[in-house]
C-alpha cells in the first residue's frame, strides 16, 4: 500500500524526548557544574533494545564519547538500549583516560540497565581538555539509569545545556493510515559563555517501528536540512552528535513507504530544535533565515547561503540594521561555486535591493526597517537556471559575541 | 652563471613605489572621498613600457576596474605603463555603465601619457554599489597623469587608503653580483571603518628589467606567502588586485640565475606590506603570528593556518588573553586536512599548551602573560610526518570590530 503525503498529519504535541511511548528517562546533579543542584548528567533509555543512528561531527580531533559511540553503533549494527550524556565536560583531548572514562560511563549505564555495554551510545559537552571526575559520576550514572521515568524528559532538555539561555525540546504526533505514531527530541548548544562550550547535541526519538538503514536515512536527510543547515560562527565542535533511537513501542511500521512521513515529522521536530539552537547563540540579538535559489544544485545552494550566514561582515551588518546588500554579493561571489553577478538578485525582507547586477539603493530605508526586527530575512536569487535551493538558520555578530568569548578563562 | 644566494643582500631604504628608477607618480584629491582635501585619486606611471604583472581576486562578483585590468594585461602579453587608482568608490557591482567609467579612466590616463589604452591598469577601492561621478574625475585624471615626479610616492601610499588607520609603503636595494635594482610598494587594505571597504590593493615596482613571465612568477610566488597569508576576517572583495611593474630603468637584467633575488626582494617587501595591513585591521589590537608545521603538504598547512586564523574563537580568546589550545586544536580539527589529535601539539608564546593528545595546563599562566602582548605567536606542529610549513598573519576580534561594521550605514 502506498501512502499519500495528503493523508499523512504531523502537529505538535506537548513533551520532548520521552513523548513517544518506549521512553524514559532520568537527570540528576552529579557534580560536574560547580552551581548547586545545577542537572549535568542524563540517562535516556528505551524500555527494549531499540533502532539507532548517529551523525558524528566530522572535526579530526574527534572527542572521546563520539569515538566510543560510533564504535558501539558499529557493533550492534544500529541498535541501542539508552543515551548516557553529561554536560559542564566535553572529555575531549584527554588521551587514554579519556576513552577509558567514556567507556566506564557506557558500561555504568549498561549495569544499571541490564543491557550490553555496546547498547548505550555516550555524548559528553562542556570544557575541552578538563577529564571527567568518573569516580564520583560513576554512582550517579546508576542512580540516573536506575529511576528512569515517562515524565522527566523536560529535566534532560535542561541537564544537556550548557551555557544554552532556554532549555529546546519538540515533540509531534504524526497520523498516517496505519496508525499514529509520535516523534520528539531535545538539543543543546551554541551558547557559549564559558569558553569551548560550542558543541551541539541533539536526540530524537520516536515509538514507530523503524529498520536501522530507515532511521539513519531519516536522521541524515532531516539533519542536511535543519541541524547542518544552522551556523552560530562556523566552528564545529569536537562533540558534536545527534542520536535518533526507535523504540517501536507504538506498533506502527515504517517501510518504504511511510518512510516520507517519519523523515517529515523529524525534519518538523528537528527544524524547531535547529532554529532554537541559533535563537540561542552566542551573543544573538536576531534570528537570520538565509534563503538561496535558482543555483545549480541543492549542494551549491547550501554552500553559498552558509558563505553569507558565516560572513562576519554579513552578520554585523544585520547587527547594525544596515541593509547592506553589497556585503551579500561579496560573499556570494566568493563561495565558490558558479556565480554571475549579472544574474542574481537580493531581497531583504521580501525588499528587492540588487537586480541583475544594478542596485536598487532607494528601497534601502524599507529593508533597514525590516532588519531592526528580530528576525530577519535575506533571500538571494542566483538565477544559474538551475533549480538548487537551500535555507540556512544564522544570528547576528554582536559586541556581547566578543565579551563571551574573550573573557580570560585562565 | 649561476648566482649563489649568499652573494644577494637586500637592505631596506627609504621610500615606496617611487624608490626605484623609472618611476614616477601623482596623487591629489578629485571629491570622491568627502573629506576636504583627502587624497583619493593617484596615478603610477613608468617612464616608458615597463613589464606588468597582476593578481587578481577570486571573488566572481569581480568589479570592472578588475575586469579591465586583466583584459588589458592580457591584451599587451603582460605590459603597462601606468596604473591608475581611486579610493573611496569601488565601482563594483556598477553594470556596464561600471565598465565604461573603469575604461574611460584608463582612457583618460592614457591620452596624458601618450600610450595606448591597453597599457593602463585601473584599481579601485571603496563603496560597493555606488557609480562614480567620472565626468569629475576625469580632468582629475588627466591632471595628475600630467604631473607625476619621482618624489610623489608617499603620496599614492596615502591615495590609496579608505579607512587604513596608516599608510603603508615599503622598499629595499637588492645587491647582487650583476649590480644594484630595487624594489618598492605600497598597499592598502582591511580597514573597513566605512562598509564595503574590504578591498586590498598593492603595488610593486622594480627598476630591474624582467621579462612578464618571471614578473608574474615573482609575483605569484610571493604574494603566495604574504598578500595571501594574511586574514582579517576571511572576507574575500570584488576589488582586491596586486599589480607588479618592471621598468628595467636600473640596467640589470633578471633571468633564471638572478630570479631567486628578485622573489626574495618582492617577498620581503610583500610581506612588509601584508603585515602592515593586519595591524591596521579593522578593531585590531593584536598581530597575531600563526606557523603550522609538518602538514603533509605546503597547502595543507596553510588550509589548517588560515582555518585558526579565521576561528573568531581563536580570535576572540587571544584578544581577551585566554591560552585556550582547545579552541586552536578543535580549529585544526575541522580545517579538512589530514590531522591526528595524538600526534599534534601547540605552542603560544614559545610555551607547549598541548602535546600529543594531552595538555599542559601548568604552563597556561606563562601563556596568560605572552598573550598580554601586542605581537602573539601561535605554533602547532601536526606531527604527520610531512615538511608542509605554512605562515599566515590575522589580528584578533575585538567588539569595536563589531561597532565598526555594524553602524547603520543607509
Amino acid at each position: 500500500m502506498s501512502v499519500r503525503t495528503e493523508t499523512v498529519r504531523i502537529e505538535p504535541i506537548a513533551g520532548g524526548v520521552t513523548a513517544p511511548a518506549g521512553f524514559r528517562s532520568a537527570s540528576l546533579h552529579s557534580g560536574i557544574k560547580k552551581k548547586p543542584g545545577a542537572l549535568d548528567l542524563a540517562v535516556l533509555a528505551a524500555d527494549g533494545r531499540a533502532s539507532a543512528a548517529g551523525l558524528f561531527t566530522t572535526n579530526l580531533a574527534k572527542a572521546a564519547p563520539v569515538l566510543v559511540s560510533q564504535r558501539h553503533l558499529e557493533t550492534t549494527g544500529g541498535h541501542a538500549r539508552a543515551v548516557v550524556v553529561n554536560s559542564g565536560c566535553a572529555n575531549a583531548c584527554t588521551g587514554d583516560s579519556g576513552m577509558a572514562n567514556a567507556v566506564r560511563m557506557a558500561a555504568e549505564t549498561a549495569a544499571a540497565l541490564g543491557c550490553p555495554i555496546e547498547e548505550v551510545l555516550v555524548a559528553s559537552t562542556g570544557v575541552i581538555g578538563v577529564g571527567l571526575d568518573i569516580d564520583r559520576i560513576a554512582p550517579c550514572i546508576r542512580t540516573a539509569a536506575s529511576g528512569v521515568a515517562r515524565d522527566a524528559g523536560a529535566e534532560m532538555a535542561r541537564a544537556i545545556m550548557t551555557t544554552d539561555p532556554f532549555p529546546k525540546e519538540h515533540a509531534v504526533a504524526v497520523q498516517t493510515p496505519r496508525g499514529t505514531f509520535h516523534v520528539g527530541g531535545t538539543a543543546k548548544g551554541s551558547g557559549m559563555i564559558e569558553p569551548n562550550m560550542a558543541t551541539m547535541l541533539g536526540f530524537l526519538t520516536t515509538d514507530a517501528a523503524v529498520p536501522p538503514a530507515l532511521l539513519r536515512r531519516a536522521l541524515a536527510d532531516s539533519a542536511r536540512r535543519t541541524f547542518n543547515a544552522i551556523t552560530v560562527d562556523g566552528e564545529c565542535s569536537t562533540n558534536d552528535c545527534v542520536f535518533a533511537l526507535a523504540s517501536g513501542a507504538q506498533g506502527v511500521s515504517v517501510d518504504e513507504d511511510l518512510y516520507p512521513a517519519l523523515r517529515d515529522a523529524f525534519y518538523v521536530v528537528s527544524k524547531e530544535l535547529a532554529i532554537g539552537i541559533v535563537r540561542g547563540g552566542e551573543g544573538a540579538t536576531k534570528l537570520i533565515t538565509i534563503t538561496v535559489g535558482h543555483a545549480r544544485t541543492e549542494a551549491d545552494a547550501m554552500r553559498v547561503a552558509k558563505t553569507i550566514a558565516n560572513s562576519p561582515l554579513v552578520k554585523t551588518a544585520v547587527h547594525g540594521a544596515d541593509p547592506n546588500w553589497g556585503r551579500i554579493v561579496a560573499a556570494a561571489g566568493r563561495a565558490g561555486v558558479a556565480f554571475d553577478v549579472g544574474q542574481c538578485t537580493v531581497h531583504v525582507g521580501g525588499t528587492l535591493l540588487f537586480e541583475h547586477g544594478l542596485p536598487h539603493d532607494d528601497m534601502a530605508p524599507r529593508a533597514a526597517e525590516h532588519l531592526k526586527s528580530a528576525e530577519v530575512l535575506i533571500e538571494v536569487d542566483l538565477g544559474t537556471g538551475g533549480e538548487g535551493t537551500a535555507t540556512v538558520w544564522t544570528c547576528d555578530l554582536s559586541a556581547e559575541y566578543v565579551r563571551i568569548n574573550g573573557e580570560y578563562r585562565t
